[in-house]
């Protein structure tokens, strides 16, 4: 039997993406986050920086917590965190720290990306290395960003 | 006047090493971390990683957690972080995240540090650059964590 990867990555991606709908939704940068164990989706997590007034609260963040919390252990060893942008450094760092094994993201970040977009934390000789797949659903994960920010500069019509 | 800010940072730190014994006494590796802003203490932190089983529960982090519900604002701008360790990734870029405008740490970490020992994510182009001084303290930060896991290596005498 082959396993099409391809495909599920992009299931768990589709997962991510809701979860960064609703961060849209709530009026945060849409960022979204999935960890799967086993086959299954253990914990998601959506920014919430703002909601929350916490500078800790991005996607991947919020993921890890509760996925620790659901194993009631700080390793996420056999662990996939799927989010649809690439990691920033505190969130990259929060992967290593957890033991995460593999990281799947969608969009590509130049700005903040620490996953070889402004630093690679990933190939850096922490004790832990993830492997790494960026560019899953890369042009959905994108567009959801770029509409954001288009809303937010568009300038507000009240009809008057 | 002369400000003596050598001996305001070692006040400070001296209040994130009693963070640092106290989860030390809690099993912890025994880190502490302050936030002082305007010149009093806004939030504390200290590792509680095990204890909460969670990666996420850095000293820095905690006290970045605290810090922010303390003000109501993921934005600590004109707050100073004192840490008994250089930083890890994650707390780096949790500095970073949070635009904490200044770090001063005790030990440096030749196997975790990102100010500077293993990589240095403050000098890196993200979008905020703390201003960053280490050794502060240095040798009781240091004897701490080495006291500690000296602790962990000694084998148990239960008087048998």
């Amino acid at each position: 039997m082959t396993v099409n990867t391809g495909s599920m990555h992009e299931t768990w991606m589709r997962l991510a993406l809701e979860q960064a709908e609703r961060a849209g939704r709530e009026g945060e940068v849409p960022i979204g986050a999935v960890i799967v164990k086993d086959g299954a989706a253990l914990a998601v997590g959506r920014n919430r920086r703002e909601t929350d007034h916490n500078a800790l609260a991005h996607a991947e963040a919020e993921a890890i917590r509760a996925a620790c919390a659901a194993l009631g252990s700080w390793r996420l060893s056999g662990c996939t965190l799927y989010v649809t942008l690439e990691p920033c450094p505190m969130c990259a760092g929060a992967i290593i720290n957890a033991r995460v094994d593999t990281v799947v993201f969608g969009a590509y970040d130049p700005k903040a990306g620490a996953s070889g977009s402004v630093i690679d934390l990933f190939s850096c000789p922490f004790n832990h290395h993830p492997a790494v797949m960026g560019g899953v659903l890369e042009e959905d994960c994108r567009r959801l960003l770029q509409d954001f920010f288009a809303g937010l500069r568009r300038p507000k019509n009240d009809g008057c």
